[in-house]
């Protein structure tokens, strides 16, 4: 095929990412993933793919065996999740206040499921007590499924709240925590969620690529006890498994992306370093500062302070004000990235992340006085 | 959870990578993906997608417009051609030689597809008489599908010859060119093929965990024209080409892992400078110098010349020798990685790979003169 472009290396301007991610990437995970890529059954591999899941068990805060990262981005995870603990006319109960909850429901449909959806406000909380009435409503359920942390929103969910009532009504929990781990508070055990997925991309550090899901003992047997196939090969539990499992062989499956690997292992270490505690805290302290500084310019936060997320800011866009124009003069004048709203909140408001890397003082000043430049 | 292990920055030991895959990655590619994240709608980023489909199609020899990246190992790329193609109930013919195309026939189960098989001895080439026969025999079969280059077993079929044939039946042609693409001839479009996909880890000197599709005008008709949603939310190619499309907006689906489509950009830009047929000739003369080396050591080549895999070469363990010791000590005492035999072939051959940057003589000399020491 003649092919007449001029094609040349790509080397990306650096920029500031305080969207909703891709975050941050730490100059440490960067080096990780270009050091010279090993087989994926290299008995060195097989030693990070031991360590990895050891991080991911304290990132999580779970002693869950089945704990691992799948070779493909977050949405991947949520896949996997439905994929493998739902099946055709399992009755699922889906959560919706955000773009992520009705890309669940959308799952649920693709798995076959029986969708029942609660709908709560744009910028508001899951409502445990609506769900209450729905399961009661609904005594066949068997799977419930929220956000904890609603990327589009900024809103964070009561986990432990939703988990006990989905327990209590016999139900398993799905709990999509990708722009959660490592950036809030987040306590599989605790809390007896039964499958919570992340991602690499908000608050690891980390480039986007990867998700981090565990199962509970009880959503494990309910994968064991399937009836049906797995919709996906790809992402079926039990074959993921025969590869990540430590004790004598591993199965072939597919081919681990490996220096992605390396790059997760050393944004794994470098959380396990800070200490997970102190990285909520970290993410907390940037919030308040980024709050004092737009609130000094005069910005309002959307979501209220009580389930606000610290480390994605929702602020309303000032009448008369181009919401994207100011974004792409951030970009083209300051190197800096903030998000844009999507659904209801198009072309009303900005997403501010602090994330990861990206939650450090420095990137809140570049922030507000940007800002503060361009208003 | 209390984590008493001590854990450290992960630094492999350097490997020189000729087993099946992943294959030695060029220090460009490793020093691309080093590069900083940028946002994933970044327009800079932007850019870098328009470049990478344009290369895309270059190294598939495709004017194909549904030819794109997809976020995930080739395993992801093998069953996004099923998800979209095949709708319940669709019958299938899958041409079995090796373990890949029993992956192919496990696929058409899990998305509920009529399969009928095919099967070839391991070692030898899918035979286009018996696909002819078949296709006789089940007139109402919508789909082909078989492997290119099947690393199981080092063997080449004749993709032209069974496209030809699937085509003449009123069937859409599914291809699996994972170890193929870049390292022998591949001519979609002058083959006719319909679905192609491979993977980022063989021949195009780049890590595992990115795989590479491209489908023809009629495939992409018949996904439009399904009466079913596909199966996988994640891999359905509506959803996908309105994120990767060129013309106006792009609507947000996943979110791209933007570090490793820096390093196959690289890849595939070094690809373009070298030439395709250029990169063909090279993986064949590494083979005939390997061939020649092996040979001379006393070892026998598996699989006939005529349809023998330049890039993946499939060698007899001789009597009295054991398979698993070599290859630990070709690891261990020569920093070499060869690939041990799988299915029928466990524990009687040795996969030799040479493919992308392990495609040179300094690599064939160290391969001929390690086995030389150690046999």
């Amino acid at each position: 095929m003649a092919d007449s472009k001029v094609h040349r290396s790509f080397h990306p301007t650096p920029r500031t990412l305080m969207g909703p991610g891709p975050s941050d990437v730490h100059p440490r995970v960067l080096a990780a993933m270009a050091q010279p890529t090993i087989g994926h059954l290299d008995p060195e591999f097989i030693g990070l793919m031991e360590d990895i899941k050891s991080l991911l068990r304290y990132a999580f805060k779970t002693q869950n065996t089945l704990t691992l990262p799948l070779s493909a981005p977050g949405s991947a995870g949520m896949e996997a999740a439905f994929a493998n603990l739902i099946e055709p006319g399992d009755k699922v109960v889906v959560c919706i206040n955000g773009v992520f909850g009705m890309r669940m429901a959308e799952n649920v449909r693709r798995m076959r499921g029986e969708l029942v959806t609660i709908e709560d406000d744009w910028g508001t909380q899951v409502d445990p007590q609506k769900l209450r009435d729905t399961l009661a409503a609904h005594a066949d359920t068997k799977v419930v499924a929220f956000v904890h942390a609603e990327t589009s929103t900024g809103v964070c969910s009561d986990v432990a709240a939703l988990c006990t009532i989905a327990r209590e009504a016999g139900c398993l929990s799905i709990v999509d925590s990708v722009t959660a781990l490592g950036g809030i508070e987040l306590c599989v055990d605790a809390w007896q969620a039964d499958v919570v997925y992340s991602g690499t991309q908000k608050c690891l550090s980390c480039p986007p690529g990867i998700s981090l899901i565990t199962f509970s003992d009880a959503a494990a047997e309910r994968v064991k006890a399937r009836n049906t196939a797995v919709q996906s090969w790809f992402l079926d539990l039990s074959l993921l498994m025969a590869y990540w499992q430590g004790d004598g062989g591993r199965t072939y499956h597919h081919t681990a992306p490996v220096n992605a690997m390396y790059g997760l292992h050393e944004a794994l270490l470098m959380l396990h370093e800070e200490g997970l505690e102190n990285a909520w805290q970290r993410h907390r302290a940037m919030h308040d500062l980024l709050f004092a500084g737009l609130t000094d310019l005069g910005l309002n936060f959307v979501v209220d302070a009580a389930y606000r997320l610290p480390q994605l800011n929702v602020v309303s866009v000032p009448e008369g004000v181009s919401e994207a124009d100011v974004r792409t003069q951030l970009l083209e004048e300051f190197n800096l990235e903030i998000g844009a709203g999507l659904g209801v909140f198009a072309g009303k408001v900005w997403r501010i992340g602090l994330m990861g890397y990206a939650a450090r003082a420095e990137n809140v000043k570049l922030c507000v006085s940007s800002l503060q430049n361009l208003l």
